[in-house]
């Protein structure tokens, strides 16, 4: 990290700031870290600098040696410049089937091979400032990695670029505990939504033209245009993915002129119903005019208008097809099996049938948009850890969690005793419950530890301050001591000291201390959190100090996993529901045990559409609930741990291709805006490439 | 390039294909290419596998290695996996400057330096098949790299994906004459073409966004959200990009506080005429139901919708400003400088002004979105040469070229004495135009010679066959030896020698070889393009045969070179028109002195606008006719050489930030549809991650 020069404006944290920085010593760090590129940083400034000012001095390192650092050898690694690299699957294959072969070797039981420790890191329900989850993960990952001698790697989302420009800015930690070249991280990284959004708009325009030539033409001349006959000898064939369709069909015959003329009508006229496709377009920025659009008014296009809107690329089912997908052959047949509406009528009679990607022939040109952005994207925190940065589905309409793949290699990469860090977005009562019941299900993961992230400002804002709202300054309250304001506060944290605990891993609040904040009041959290029984409660401070502020928060984690695993593998999670519970049920037992509401009120179309996705035979998909992060219920201003509410469930649904049935508790908004304002008006660049006003 | 073991369907070529693959021995290679990666074929199949099957087969050479064997260090490559890399553009500003430094210290007299020799490859106006302009110009690369010798880059477009899943296919050359890999090629090859889409899209959301709030706000409020007061002591401050729409204003104060209501108020009301606005959004496809719709139609828009519509990525104006700016401050100045629209009524009376994308504040983070694509990537072909694929703005919209950036590093590269190819689309009446009139005068450069490709089949449509129509069989006339209509169609190519010769630099023929052809037709070929003043004509078969196949094309090049240039730079060129003509002018020079029209109709609208945008200060761009390319005139079915038609102008647009007046002659699509079964139906991949059906 090479000094800072001239230090930019401080950020204001609680309203402090002092007049011209000063340089913080820091505790030496350890002799020899495992990882030969993780560096203690040598010192820190206070104020602290911009985010963008201490990534742009901080010396990154190339990630050819990050990869060797971990174990990747340049043959697992696509390079994207210096600084990012995608790392090839096949290393979590090798590694795996390696480590099969020696327990073999070992007369070992068969059971599962001995990886790293995943920990999940998740939060009470934030204020809409955020309370430093993804800082916390980065952080305590330095601590691990640069200060306590571990194999760490942590997995994060790659974020959206409608944040960036628009308020919130990017998502690549901060202070002294991100990601870096933070640019990168926070725009095109290596590509992967750009990829998302051209996969699902692909889909989008195979929909409504397939919708346009059906509506223009007979069933035999749309059979005759499907399979042409070839120009050299007017014989005509199936392309092979054609075949997945006959096979829905029922048709085993292997020649187009085989087909009666009914066969062939069933084959090419997939009569999807406007009315039912759920599929939108989406694009990575914030753009609120697109939210509601009529397309298909160009005078070629003959009338067909429709209502239709673009969500933003996150909240894509693509996206997250692509962070539970396990391999390549399972991404192909997600994507495939993806429902966009159904039939009009009915093939076979009754309700409509659902029509698939593969029913419009596009599934396998989706897998080969994404075959690059299924690799996990390697990066590096300011003190040289490993970090993979893959997907970043919605954790609303998605389950917020960053891949299946990126845990799965980061754990084989760290290997037995090293530890992989996992963000899991929103409050736990959404990202860890998701967390446990949908990706660490479909992963076959077993977390060994929780981290839970607290601060005072939450806690105060869930014990009655006022609301805390972005762009505007923060209420006194948060700035004066009021140590009943918090007790009151922490039944939340209470909470989801309990539901974590439910699950089986041990967990560990994380108080994420802000300068403002009185020990008093930083002691009431951490009693709290042990009386809910958490096995331990650190206050950290690696937003100002780095991997060195979060030391002791380190020491607690490594020590409640040792104690869960016991020098083997943790305990089997225990999930909230099981797969083949009714839907209703599945729904039910997240809201009465997870978020502790009285019942759940769902909207009559809600009700008939699941019993639908059953007859469908979709029953046996999780669940993923779609939520405001603010409270346990579905009112964001019900803060505290609200109790005897009713959850209503509007609407709900399917997602085939990701395996959710998604219940929607309120509007779930798909497509920020921009303010009047927007972050762009301070970001520029100069001659020499050097980018100004990223926050 | 390893054997094909099993060489899949033969490519049908004019008719012919073959039964089983013969292999086919090549001429000899020279002792040392001065590449010292490139490598000659050693042998080709018959039939000519399909351009994947041949893609797959070839040994791709390490990037590095290609970047090493043309001078480019690691540091200057940012890469991109194992077989493509950016490249910076610090090493075309660092060898420009020695070489400036040593023709001072030689007693140079100050004028240019010495660079390789441009070489522009055009065409014939082509039938809807394509004559194989690309296929001919990476032949012939592979002809002068790795049979002749000399050191020679490539400068090639980027291809949209539309076609890709539509119908025409990738367009990385073809047969034994391709950029490998062509799957990376065809698809996100580095992620410009998103970064343009997501460029483009932001411009296309601050402009809704801005129209909308300042539907809903008063100037004052407007004008306090713009500049709003800070948290910590109340003050206010412009951002830097503000300071760019102040100067605009007149307005010299620097502090918000002191600007007057009126000040204030102009600065913050855009005042955007929502019917002026030709800012479109894009998408890299083909979506044809987004070509004309509405927006703003949820219900939190208070009904502020609009009529609207998508362009391909290819047709934005960034993509053109991307293809000719010079640097990232050209960029940069470029960017905040495009014209989105027109005020209501004009902030100093008289007609609307207009309204910038710095107005809106966006122009630098347009710029931060577009930095790594303002970089060209560098690719191979199958015999080992370099090739810079970057930009591929619309042929009629734009100027359809490469960019100024990719010619002027390749230039440098190959140095005194090296050969740089660059294709221009379309014909050469546009493509062939444009690159002088456009390209060139953007970007300094002085082409040697002009390489321009015919094909007995396209000379045969202009001389009375029936229309060739892509999907389709091809009629009889193009399989039978006629040698008369191949003369009488010989017009068109006589008139584009002509054309290109009007510029300066000598015209070589490149007689494209189908097999069908035969010789006397091809001699017929030849002796039109010596009688219309070519300095040669060579028949070329790099399609079956690679470089080996260019070999005397190579010869005839160099030889044409070595006359134009005599040992020093080539002569300048001669261009159609000053900048400083009047917009009508411009347009009718090249409307009667390359296309050979009796006159231009400017439709009324377009009369008006020209003068607008002379009013403007518009009056000094150059001007980019928007034509069919499949006849001089407007007319595609008027085909051969016509004379004494008009040439309409029916409307013309303003791309201020590319510096082009833009002249339609017609309408111009600039959204494809897919058709019925589109190419995605043959495209899949497997578990190992093997794409097939790619096109």
């Amino acid at each position: 990290m090479a000094a800072l020069a001239a230090a930019p404006a401080a950020r204001s944290v609680s309203g402090v700031t002092a007049a011209s920085p000063a340089t913080v010593p820091l505790p030496s760090p350890p002799a020899a870290p495992s990882l030969a590129t993780a560096r203690p940083l040598p010192y820190t400034l206070l104020p602290v600098p911009s985010d963008l000012a201490i990534a742009q001095a901080t010396t990154v390192q190339s990630i050819r040696a990050i990869a060797a650092a971990i174990g990747i050898g340049e043959d697992d690694l696509d390079l994207y410049g210096r600084d990012k690299a995608k790392v090839h699957l096949a290393v979590r294959d090798r590694l795996a089937a390696a480590a099969a072969a020696a327990a073999a070797a070992d007369g070992g039981s068969g059971g599962a091979t001995a990886v790293g420790r995943l920990i999940v890191v998740s939060g009470i329900n934030p204020t809409p400032l955020g309370e430093g989850k993804s800082c916390t993960t980065v952080g305590l990952s330095q601590a691990l990695g640069a200060h306590l001698g571990a194999r760490v790697m942590t997995t994060m989302r790659q974020p959206s670029q409608g944040p960036v420009w628009g308020v919130k800015g990017g998502a690549a930690g901060g202070g002294y505990s991100q990601i870096v070249p933070m640019e990168a991280y926070n725009l095109h990284l290596t590509g992967d939504l750009h990829a998302i959004s051209a996969a699902n708009n692909l889909l989008a325009a195979a929909i409504d033209t397939r919708l346009f030539h059906e509506s223009t033409q007979s069933d035999e001349a749309l059979f005759r245009r499907l399979c042409p006959p070839s120009a050299k000898d007017g014989s005509r064939r199936f392309s092979p993915i054609m075949r997945r369709r006959l096979d829905k069909l029922g048709i085993t015959k292997d020649n187009p002129a085989d087909l009666t003329p009914d066969e062939a009508a069933r084959f090419a006229r997939l009569d999807l119903d406007p009315a039912s496709i759920t599929w939108q377009r989406v694009v990575d920025l914030n753009d609120r005019s697109l939210r509601r659009i009529t397309i298909g008014q160009g005078a070629a296009e003959k009338g067909l208008t429709r209502e239709t809107g673009f969500d933003i690329t996150v909240a894509s089912e693509i996206m997250a097809i692509m962070a539970l997908a396990t391999s390549l052959g399972d991404l192909r047949a997600r994507l495939g099996a993806i429902v966009v509406g159904t039939t009009k009528e009915g093939a076979r009679g009754g309700g409509g049938h659902p029509v698939t990607a593969d029913d419009l022939g596009v599934g396998g040109a989706l897998a080969v948009l994404l075959k690059d952005a299924l690799l996990p994207t390697l990066m590096q925190t300011v003190e040289g850890t490993p970090v993979l940065i893959h997907t970043g589905p919605f954790a609303n309409l998605a389950h917020g969690q960053s891949s299946v793949v990126a845990d799965q290699l980061a754990l084989q990469l760290v290997g037995p005793g090293g530890y992989v860090l996992t963000e899991a977005g929103f409050g736990a009562d959404i990202g860890g419950e998701k967390a446990m019941n949908i990706k660490c299900r479909a992963g076959g993961l077993t977390p060994a530890a929780v981290v839970l992230v607290a601060t005072v400002r939450a806690l105060k804002a869930h014990g009655g301050a006022p609301p805390v709202k972005a762009g505007t300054p923060l209420p006194a309250e948060y700035s004066t001591v009021d140590v009943a304001m918090v007790k009151r506060g922490a039944a939340n944290l209470e909470r989801h000291v309990e539901n974590m605990r439910a699950f089986g891993p041990p967990v560990v609040v994380a108080i994420n201390r802000f300068a403002t904040d009185a020990d008093e009041e930083l002691a009431a959290v951490r009693e709290a959190a042990l009386n809910a029984g958490a096995v331990d409660a650190v206050i950290a401070n690696h937003w100002a100090q780095g991997g060195a502020g979060a030391v002791d928060l380190g020491r607690a984690v490594m020590a409640a996993c040792d104690t869960a695993c016991g020098g083997g593998a943790p305990p089997p999670l225990k999930f909230t529901y099981d797969l083949d519970a009714p839907l209703k049920d599945k729904i039910e037992a997240i809201a009465t045990r997870v978020y502790r509401a009285a019942s759940v009120d769902f909207a009559p179309t809600a009700a008939v559409r699941l019993a639908e996705f059953e007859r469908l035979g979709y029953g046996g998909l999780a669940v993923c609930m779609a939520k405001t992060q603010y409270s346990f219920s579905a009112d964001p201003t019900l803060t505290g741990a609200p109790t005897d509410f009713v959850l209503p469930v509007v609407d709900v649904r399917l997602s085939a291709g990701a395996g959710l049935i998604v219940a929607l508790c309120g509007t779930i908004q798909t497509m920020p805006g921009l303010p009047t304002r927007p972050n762009f008006y301070e970001i520029d660049i100069d001659e020499d490439g050097v980018i100004v006003g990223l926050s």
